[in-house]
């Protein structure tokens, strides 16, 4: 197929005591880690062990930016105001490339968490806030989010890099938009059917949506979640089955 | 008398809907802002507020690393294991140079606070956990501490450079330490009295302990309380007694 | 007139090193105190010591319940779902009781804070949870909110009482809600004018509209906020007010 | 043998989005649950849940109360004045209490978590400070702790009850100490030899130590650790083991 493609998944979410994912075995499979920025998740051990076993991996940093909310693990929409969320941002942007640096690396994207993803879609408010505080901190660092959101206009307005995502596990609708997690067929849980699905999706450009027709989805990185009982499963099965596909699977440019 | 100074104030300690100091007033008076990093004190964006004044003032803006305690605001003594604590102070370190950056400046030193101070005056783990944040994240930035600590030890040890710091308003002991501040004689709450005793201590490299002998206290920045009452006051009191005594007030090099 | 009526105002505010409001110049004037239960604001030990105070001046003491939420002093709004936010409401509630009852005293009503009185003023489901967190912890205990609130439609049809409440110094629609904080009209600071309102709204059940038009409030609590500059001055100037005009200030029974 | 013993063991220590242990199953075997306060671990969500499944299981339910920090999962020594630390202890009982109560039950008796248990051991101040808590709210409730801590002291003193607790799965030294954690000999970790060492305890009234030596140690309560991943095992080994030789588990009185 001669075309590449990026994979990432979230990691350095465990928080203290408690431990989540298992980070060693999703870095070994992904090439971009969005790293928790302890906000929503990531106690900074967590999070400079995390930047270092992703040094060692050679897989880029990205700062996953989130609402200030632990006990919701940043998954609850909160009302924030935009410079309020902008400096929110920007602390996360900094304290996160901070430890990457102190690991020999930097933070090389930023792709937003649960709640603030999800918001950022469509809220004008919410996007901006996160642009304002990308642009304010490098305004070489580029963003990951999904395609035709708020976000990613916020961000090609600013002059920012844009990355497009789609989902590994996730299910689409007929328009090409996420089924909301509450519905039925949200989430593709079979690890052999998610590979086959991102092969589709990297070598076509398409996606069987929920209904059985074909819709168009572009993107330059595929998401997989890294927090599932099967993450490691799923994601190193993504990955063969890309490479076996003839697709190389590297960090997006 | 031909002696420059450098004059360090703790701002940017409010937090959310809570106000804390006139970190403009202190800000007009100071030359080296201790700048706090959002765990013991500071929501973000106050942090960017502050950094943005310090950079309009042209005062120099430092780390105020503390432990993670907003309940304790920072002055509860917690015992850190080392690696965690250093994990924090790194992450407080980057997140408040994303700030400074943000308003187009850089930390530019790092002063521990509050019990976190105290404690690496005497405590050989944490002042090297204070000590590899700081080198890890720049080897270059200055540790601002208590001449004779175990904090600048061991900062020299790793090759920081280490400035050293007096205190305009607290007491000193015939041994040149502190009064704790349980102790009577520990604060020196009139304006007048600690602008006279910093000159004497800029001038004459002494001050007069509490029980009436005369102490030597060598000090390339003099610390001024930020949160009291009077602190702008007393601060302007300080500036203006220097100056009126030929002291060249700056920030340390 | 013979008439009596509660007035209310928010204390123990303060956290930590944070201090907010003039707790004791509030309880001298007020019948209801409506105490922080941690969430939003309110360490434990402020906490204890403003139920004591209002212990010893007779003052009646209210869970002032609220989003967890202290960098944004629960003026958030939070997309809770409906278990979570009831679970911690009943846990405010339980905190705030055990501190009442060190004191001798006991939560005697409950009064959601900020973003989440706004809230429950029409979102059902929080409303809801609300209301089955009070069911649940006690189900005597009265209900405070804004009159043709979805929260007080739900305290009744879950057996709750519930406590009509209007705003000192707030401005009101020509419909009888409140004039939205961001516009103008929303807040009356001066503390005659306030008295003045007060006395009306008590006396004759009507309020001046921002547009000039009389609606008639109907209350059986009038909230005075603690936090402004002027509020002891306001609160005082309002109980005088009421006084003088023959009301009887007492707590609602 | 005609014995009896209670054991207990911590559950409701997961926090949102992160879980940690199988409450479910080390309640189906122990007599009594120290349920997290919500300061060291247990989101209020979590809390309800395990006291619901407590009370289902006819287990009793004790305020398992600790330090306010949750990045340390209060395993670290913190530097409390006694007022604040009774003040926390005193909200977290009254909140668990609440949320036993909206599950048809009550708190029951109180154990300090982590380093406040340790700290309690031999700090007269923070051993005053949990007593204070516990007469401030219901001096009818007993005290769970080391025999020949200061903590028993203190309670004891107040005239509150005291339970003298034995550890499963710790090492002793000669002198009837607990191993500390960091030495060799500190943990018991296989199902089998906890049991029998249980046995023994209660049987004789003895515990074979790191050194040999036969100690006495007396309990009225046998605490298992509910989070390692061996938890339930061990725990339904001992009670087992306990069944089988003629002791009857059940809850202290």
């Amino acid at each position: 197929m001669g075309r590449t493609i990026d994979l990432n998944s979230d990691v350095g979410e465990s928080f203290g005591r408690w431990r989540l994912g298992d980070d060693a075995g999703v870095l070994a499979a992904v090439t971009s880690a969005n790293v928790a920025c302890g906000f929503h998740a990531g106690d900074p051990l967590t999070l400079r062990r995390t930047c270092e076993l992703a040094a060692d991996r050679g897989v880029r940093i990205g700062a996953q930016v989130g609402y200030r909310d632990l006990a919701g693990f940043g998954r609850r929409y909160i009302a924030y105001e935009r410079a309020e969320l902008s400096a929110d941002v920007l602390y996360q942007l900094g304290a996160l490339d901070g430890i990457a640096r102190a690991a020999g690396r930097r933070v090389e994207y930023v792709k937003p968490h649960g709640a603030l993803y999800n918001t950022a879609v469509h809220d004008e408010e919410q996007a901006a806030a996160v642009v304002d505080a990308v642009t304010a901190y490098d305004a070489a660092l580029p963003l990951l989010g999904l395609p035709g959101s708020a976000l990613l206009a916020a961000g090609e307005r600013a002059g920012l890099r844009t990355v497009r995502e789609a989902f590994a596990d996730r299910g689409y609708t007929a328009e090409g938009t996420l089924v909301p997690r509450a519905q039925e067929g949200a989430l593709v849980t079979d690890p052999e059917a998610v590979a086959e699905r991102v092969v589709r999706l990297v070598a076509e450009g398409t996606v069987v949506a929920v209904d059985g027709s074909v819709v168009r989805v572009e993107a330059d990185s595929i998401g997989v979640h890294g927090d599932s009982p099967d993450a490691v499963r799923t994601t190193v099965a993504v990955r063969r089955a890309l490479e076996a596909a003839g697709v190389s699977v590297r960090a997006f440019v």
